[in-house]
């Protein structure tokens, strides 16, 4: 769990990464950045901010900010009834980000997955998104990212937007985060 | 129609809207933006610069740039099959755009339409949207929009594009640009 001023302290960060990319936001868009922690309490480690511009049953764009060597835990998003699960596409606005997915594993990785139980980080290939640059995710498909040194701030667009269903790799994750009462 | 000229300085200057944006394109993309002129040949009043960053079947986006002033004219997106027709949502990123929408139309509007045959602008209700400000219009819905004096770049987010069988109010309007020779 993180406490109530750690996800306040995260909000003003993402704040000015957003800014570095130029992005605008509206005073209640800015009130509202969502910080995930992925239920770890390790925000330096595993997390990322996002705002949701739009979520309806057909389409959603999202911005995520990742923080310095933030990573966001390997998951897959699995069909829903008649939905094939979500489609995504990551596109590197500002910084740089690696994704993983299934491949040919990298031979020298760009990045360490965080420490975490044994099949929590089971895709390798590698693939870098630098400012521009964009890659589109296939539903119900293992993938997990990490940012460079500077941080990332990536558009995402996509399919409807299930958080709540994702399924992730380490087991010990809860997609809500959770604040511990201060 | 516009000339090669026409469309090559139209790329050029749509361009430099992006980057006043901070919108950063690849090489191949910053070579590959569309113009679009919709047959009309007079691209100062009607048109617009795009790129599509994706476009599958089931999600789509674009980044869209209006010269000052520049209108996009009335259209909808039809249903196709079991598709109801495309839905997007329009985020300006930077400038600002006026849409124009079905309900009470508004008292002292911020735009004109071009000169235009008669019911080729039937909708007036007017969606004012600076930087960070969006707006989504349903499937198969009349719209219209057109740039403030600066002009503007908006990010379209959207299920799948099927630009050519969009239908226009203007019945002189053909989708697909169509350059002179010189």
């Amino acid at each position: 769990m993180i406490t109530q001023s750690e996800y306040n302290d995260a909000i003003l960060r993402a704040r000015t990464y957003l800014a570095k990319a130029g992005i605008v936001l509206t005073l209640e868009e800015a009130e509202n950045i969502e910080v995930a922690d992925f239920g770890l309490g390790e925000l330096d480690r595993s997390g990322l901010a996002l705002i949701t511009y739009v979520n309806t049953e057909r389409c959603c764009a999202k911005e995520l900010v990742l923080f310095p060597g933030q990573t966001c835990p390997e998951h897959r998003h699995p069909p829903v009834g008649a939905d094939p699960g979500k489609e995504e596409t990551f596109r590197c606005r500002w910084g740089e980000v690696y994704l993983y997915v299934a491949g040919e594993p990298a031979d020298n990785p760009a990045c360490k997955p965080p420490p975490a139980p044994e099949a929590s980080y089971t895709v390798s290939h590698e693939v870098r998104l630098g400012p521009g640059e964009q890659y589109t995710i296939p539903p119900d498909t293992l993938h997990w990212f990490q940012s460079g040194p500077q941080g990332a701030v990536v558009s995402e667009f996509s399919t409807r937007s299930r958080d709540e269903l994702d399924i992730f790799s380490d087991l010990r994750i809860a997609r809500q985060p959770q604040i511990a009462p201060e």
